[in-house]
């Protein structure tokens, strides 16, 4: 059982509490209560790579969570691990490898990558992900 | 066979290059050439914990090689296994698991860590590990 310090909203969680509330969410298959409860307003997260013309990173809690929909919608997950948090200071990573289907083309795939995630005042203010192309 | 760009001294790596060399390096047990080679005179390494009473930050390569010494130098290596690179702009990711024993307790355990690097340069300006406690 998992101990919800994010429903008391008086309390600032720490960057650990952060990070296993994170982990055990995403383990969960509960990213958008991740995003809701653990998320800053101004969230900025910073993908590896980019479409030409397009920005690698984007700013905002609801530009986070519609990209993170996106993602659901055109993927079928057949296996997801999630592996630490691994924290430094104001910062844990967290480890996602998930065996997937690209709905659109049909294409079967293992993505792996890491999630650099930096904690200001009890939330995440940044998420980084880190993987090659 | 690996490609030993860093031995051109007119070229200057781009992060991949160096996330490359590194993982090649660390692989084949080769920490001291990767940091003579690859690392910043002012490389800045930053641990997640440190004895009460010092830092967690160190800064300069000579400080930086001492600190690998003293690891070396103190543990029987058993097994380890080197994983990555994850990239993300200027910086990598790099995950290290260890099966070790501390030579003066004879203390048995795996460590496993994940290293976050920042490039500058063509040389590595930054290291940051993390790990739980």
């Amino acid at each position: 059982m998992i101990f919800y310090l994010h429903s008391f909203p008086g309390l600032t969680m720490t960057t650990i509490e952060v990070a296993n509330t994170l982990v055990q969410l995403c383990r969960e298959g509960k990213n958008h209560e991740a995003i809701t409860s653990l998320y800053a307003d101004g969230i900025v997260s910073v993908e590896a790579s980019a479409p030409e013309g397009t920005s690698r990173e984007s700013t905002g809690r609801d530009v986070v969570m519609a990209k993170g929909q996106w993602w659901v919608d055109n993927h079928e997950i057949h296996e997801a691990n999630v592996t630490g948090p691994w924290p430094n200071g104001d910062q844990f990573i967290v480890g996602f490898r998930y065996d997937i289907t690209f709905k659109p083309t049909g294409n079967r795939f293992v993505m792996e990558e890491m999630g650099l995630y930096t904690v200001q005042d009890g939330k995440i203010a940044q998420e980084a992900f880190f993987y090659g192309m």
